[in-house]
């Protein structure tokens, strides 16, 4: 019988379970809001290693071994890991686990990499191609302002717009195994690539809010559910700017979701005091803050159905530089619990 | 029941057929022996496009164009698709689809891409989530050049283990619907990263081989099949230099392939003459190769059984620099008619 329901959502009747979640950060987002609900916070954003990247790689590979412990799997009941970052040629994630022997499937989903690999993890095992699967993924703020924009040492100015990459990595383990009281997957949205034909790379939220918008709206029509029938509809890293447009374009439909709509980038940092401009950005942002903040939350059932839209700008740094508009896309995965 | 043979190999009972294959190449490439059967080449390695990646996204829109022509679908009627490239950011892929609207998965598998499109695409409707996927890649030797090696107009010298990037895209559409005589996906194997501690990025082919053979190693270990129930091993783009090392290898084990045993980067090229040194590279090389003349082989049946190996090297200019080794990748898809 198909899974598909609609154009772009699909379903998962056996609702595979995120048997453990586990994220690390640095500095700057422990000492945010959400500083408490991770499992490590390190002061040194080095995490030990000589370069940024390896730096970030050093993330994923910690967060897997938090993984494992937490879930209590060995390497070896683990079937396979789909993940990604934003490094050219997504180095934080193979050279992060590199070692980890697993049968891997790269990803590149720019921010949205977490949601994307909730997706195909979730198919993988409701599809019975897989017991467990990790989805897993990092970015660190150094690696990404040398990597998009300007060498750190330059101290370039920052558009009231742009975000802050947030140092951080998330994993989960999703599978087959049932257990009580543990957050299942039931459907996913595939997002399109949706391009509104923003230019300017400090605006990021800007450029991927309307694919936000497109695949709520796509998501709620596919599976004739409305706002209500959730409890959080958390969208990856819009910032606070791109959080708003995103609520004018809801509005425009006639929708008005209140505090029911959340951004991983408008939570993560105290906007007022930690100069960040328009908030957290980054792969590892919304990983973060759904495996430490929202997963916590919803395995002690204050939510217990959301919806969460991991949201990526599909640019890149020479892409910018031939004047191309920034083409956004937003993955859907509808957790309950 | 699971669909799961032992840790590596997932099996798709419903075999996904291959309903249609299309791609298109530069002047290099419609020189070589293979040069009839790709669907279209140019003169104009840009493609009318101002800027090389441009040209390289071109190449992914006209290859999608092809494939709905070819397979008689509209964009309408496919449910997915499963795209990646070499770009920084995987531009080639979000940029040549972004106007499809199209549900869209990006992967990053460097030049193993189009077998890890194949496999995911292949889970998905195998799995029922799709009842039409479409799997595609693309790489461009002028692209490819700058980003990881030298400015075109400094006319570095390359390395005899170095390959040429192929200009060209290539792509398939995996299909619910059976028809006669058109090849099938029945099994796949998800690689691991295998590093061996090759550090010269003018030798992809020898840090590729070890990942190949331990991918085909377990692909019969998982399967209990043993090569000569394959009419056809065919690795991505190991080139004549990766190739021959694969060979030493598998003699290691007392696999004497043969003829049975070709890779993508030896075929696509005229060694001799072409000036290419270790022959092809790129996520298009094995991507032409597949979804012109192999494919076209299974179809007239010459190829009954065959197993595809794509193989990738997933390095970084920058983790290059920094001194790290090279790790490869090896997806295998098994394809019947």
């Amino acid at each position: 019988m198909s899974k598909q329901i609609g154009r772009q959502t699909i379903t998962f009747p056996s609702k595979p379970t995120i048997t453990a979640s586990a994220c690390m950060v640095g500095k700057r987002e422990s000492a945010g809001p959400l500083g408490h609900t991770f499992d490590y916070a390190s002061d040194d954003t080095t995490f030990g290693e000589k370069t940024w990247e390896k730096s970030e790689a050093r993330m994923q590979k910690d967060t897997l071994q938090y993984l494992c412990n937490k879930s209590k799997l060995t390497l070896e009941n683990i079937d396979l890991i789909c993940a990604g970052d934003l490094l050219d040629q997504c180095v934080g994630s193979s050279f992060g686990l590199r070692e980890s022997s697993l049968p891997f499937l790269g990803l590149y989903g720019a921010c949205s990499t977490m949601a994307e690999g909730l997706l195909v993890a979730s198919m993988a095992v409701d599809g019975q191609y897989a017991q467990n699967a990790v989805a897993m993924t990092s970015s660190h703020f150094c690696t990404a302002e040398r990597q998009y924009r300007m060498p750190l040492e330059y101290g370039g100015q920052r558009l009231p717009t742009a975000q802050w990459t947030v140092t951080g990595a998330g994993g989960c383990v999703i599978s087959a195994q049932t257990a009580e009281n543990l957050p299942r997957i039931s459907q996913a949205l595939i997002g399109k690539i949706v391009d509104c034909g923003i230019t300017d790379a400090g605006h990021m939220g800007g450029a991927m809010a309307p694919a936000a918008y497109e695949s709520i709206i796509a998501f709620w029509q596919d599976t004739d559910t409305k706002p209500s029938d959730y409890d959080l509809i958390l969208t990856g890293d819009l910032g606070i700017v791109g959080k708003s447009i995103l609520e004018d374009l809801l509005k425009t439909d006639g929708y008005d979701l209140g505090d029911r709509l959340q951004d991983c980038g408008a939570m993560i940092y105290d906007i007022n005091t930690q100069d960040v401009h328009a908030g957290g950005s980054g792969c590892g942002c919304s990983a973060v803050v759904l495996c430490g903040h929202v997963l916590e939350r919803m395995r002690a059932k204050v939510w217990k159905k959301i919806l969460f839209c991991g949201t990526g700008a599909l640019l890149s740094p020479l892409s910018v530089m031939q004047g191309e508009s920034i083409p956004g896309i937003c993955h859907i995965v509808c957790i309950e619990v």
